[in-house]
């Protein structure tokens, strides 16, 4: 193998890539980036076996050439120290030319890199995924997606299916649910498939999602997702991203969500939550977290939190609707201000179904989102 | 105590003196930030003992009324909770009270705090310190003069006297030493003082100096200070930041640093900075961090390092200037980078005695900073 490339684009993909890869690796090759060079350009993988990420570069584009191929052939060169030496190498362009024994060396203006490479042969091999139906979502959607919901996942490996999202669709709706069991965040967007194109229980982790997001850009470039028996393949412009589906059955979560409610509340969201911050700081100098908010006979709110140590917050607030019965409840001010930091509308509705049952939240101006908390049981 | 405050001018002051409030107070009390209100202004105190920062705000400035005081008073309030609270407070105004048992109560807009108090009467006392003679450096020669010399600080407590840096005044030139026993960092000025005035054997603290630093802006205006018996004082617009001295004396590190030199070089900053860089990122896998420099008969000059495991990084470098004899030696890389990153002119001098002997590093525009490292001893 040898060639000629940019170290841009070679920078680019690697940076791409290299999050796949695992830092401490099981065996030294899964802690490696795999490189395959044809006439048609670069091709980069990296895996740790939980995710794969591929990221091609063809050997040009309109504007360039990006790469001189001289010989097609492969190698795996460990990912930690490639990644920072080709950001930092002294010139534009460099050569890479593998020789026996997969030594490799990389030049570049005054630099003369040897590294021991090791066989592409032992790099594990992608999973193959029958492109038979797939969706297409546009990336900033996907993002946004990600976001207002991944943050609920469980991060304990206790309940293993719980550290994922579940992904649902069906009738051309994606949906989007996560849950540890305390609080509960779902996004639901129109998508466009093929008539009658469906799955279910595909659950991704929570991590995984996020280095996907990464991935993305944020713009309305569609990504296009193939969902296979138990692994997603994600196509973002030239990269592939592979995800494992985790292992087992999602709980059901629809009958835990109340439909209807004793107490209604619409608030200023940003209000809200600079509120919930404010108790937020002293109640988390408690280690419970535990906010209290109550209507007030005069038609307003009250939220706050105390600590014997310190002391009170005590905040006020207007409501912009308050339907049904008086209320005091209790809640993890985290799981609130978690929620409410993704919720998109300027006002947000609030459900309550009595101190005991689940807190619905959900933006007012569309019904794609919902959030859920579970009340503290406190005395007083 | 009473009074309404400007939300933004109390915010700034209380982030300049929480640096010295303890994270972890052996006592209360040390947690704590100091109020002192009078009909001149508000006086916010914090001290860790090691550190006591005072930040004075006046009634008003030159623009606005900031204070309006109602009743003098004094109170001590717990740091973290106090800090976090202020920036959040909805209104651009807040007011204070502090009422019986130092329950102090601050309102702001729709939010009603109320914090437990400390007893103003247990805080520590301030250093006094007579203010006979004083010195005036320049903020941003100051900073500058720390960041070029703290880093070479010991960070092991098992010197402790090491984990400051020198300073000495004479003849109108002060002089800043940090070494850590490997290598080691000098900085000298020339600043105002009276005449004939001087002081020796003043070690300040490196993490105290790092603190000074970010509370010193970017541009001429002047810093005074003040060196008593144990402590040091700087004055810095409205903030007054005490240190201690450290116990001990500094060793003499005059006589380690060779004046004459079998080999001398002067090369380009920034490109060796990069080529060892380069060199580092081999040699940091290896954990040693050893980059090995040779003079080729070309004239040239070779840095190289090796892992087993990895590879080699093989780099030439031109020189502007070689004289004396040819030479092979080793060094850490990263105590290089260190000082290679703080030297401020375009070339640089480097003289060596020898494979065995200091490593002597200077900027060649000027005579006021110096960097020594100590060479590895290694085979082949």
């Amino acid at each position: 193998m040898k060639l000629t490339i940019r170290k841009d684009e070679l920078n680019e993909a690697i940076q791409q890539v290299s999050k796949a890869s695992s830092t401490r690796p099981a065996i030294p090759i899964l802690g490696g980036i795999k490189i395959d060079v044809t006439h048609q350009g670069v091709t980069l993988t990296a895996s740790d076996t939980d995710i794969s990420i591929q990221s091609f570069i063809p050997v040009e584009n309109s504007e360039f050439i990006i790469a001189k191929v001289e010989k097609p052939g492969s190698v795996v060169l460990p990912a930690k120290f490639f990644v920072e030496i080709v950001k930092k190498l002294p010139s534009d362009e460099l050569e890479i030319e593998v020789k026996e024994h997969h030594q490799t060396s990389i030049r570049s203006g005054s630099s003369d890199i040897q590294m021991v490479g090791l066989d592409p042969e032992e790099f594990p091999v992608l999973p193959s995924i029958e492109e038979s139906e797939s969706i297409s979502v546009p990336g900033d959607l996907l993002k946004a997606m990600i976001r207002q919901t991944v943050f609920a996942a469980s991060t304990s490996e206790q309940t293993p299916i719980l550290t994922g999202a579940l992904w649902n669709l069906q009738e051309g709706q994606l949906k989007f649910v996560a849950t540890d069991r305390h609080r509960l965040a779902s996004r639901t967007a129109s998508v466009v498939t093929e008539p009658g194109y469906r799955f279910s229980n595909v659950v991704i982790a929570g991590k995984t999602l996020v280095e996907l997001s990464r991935l993305i850009s944020d713009d309305s470039s569609q990504v296009e997702i193939v969902v296979a028996d138990n692994q997603v393949l994600f196509k973002v412009n030239q990269v592939l991203f592979y995800s494992r589906i985790l292992d087992g059955t999602y709980p059901d979560t629809s009958k835990i969500i109340p439909q209807e409610f004793q107490t209604e509340l619409v608030l200023h969201t940003k209000k809200l939550t600079d509120a919930i911050d404010r108790a937020y700081l002293m109640s988390r100098e408690e280690k419970t977290n535990i906010v209290r908010l109550a209507t007030q006979e005069d038609g307003t709110i009250e939220i706050s939190s105390s600590s014997t140590e310190l002391g009170r917050v005590t905040e006020h607030l207007e409501v912009k609707e308050l339907t049904g019965e008086p209320l005091r409840i209790a809640f993890n001010s985290k799981y609130m201000l978690d929620a409410l930091k993704v919720i998109d509308s300027e006002y947000l509705f609030i459900g309550f179904k009595g101190a005991m049952s689940p807190i619905i939240i959900k933006p007012i101006d569309h019904p794609y989102s919902l959030h859920l908390i579970l009340p503290y049981r406190t005395t007083g």
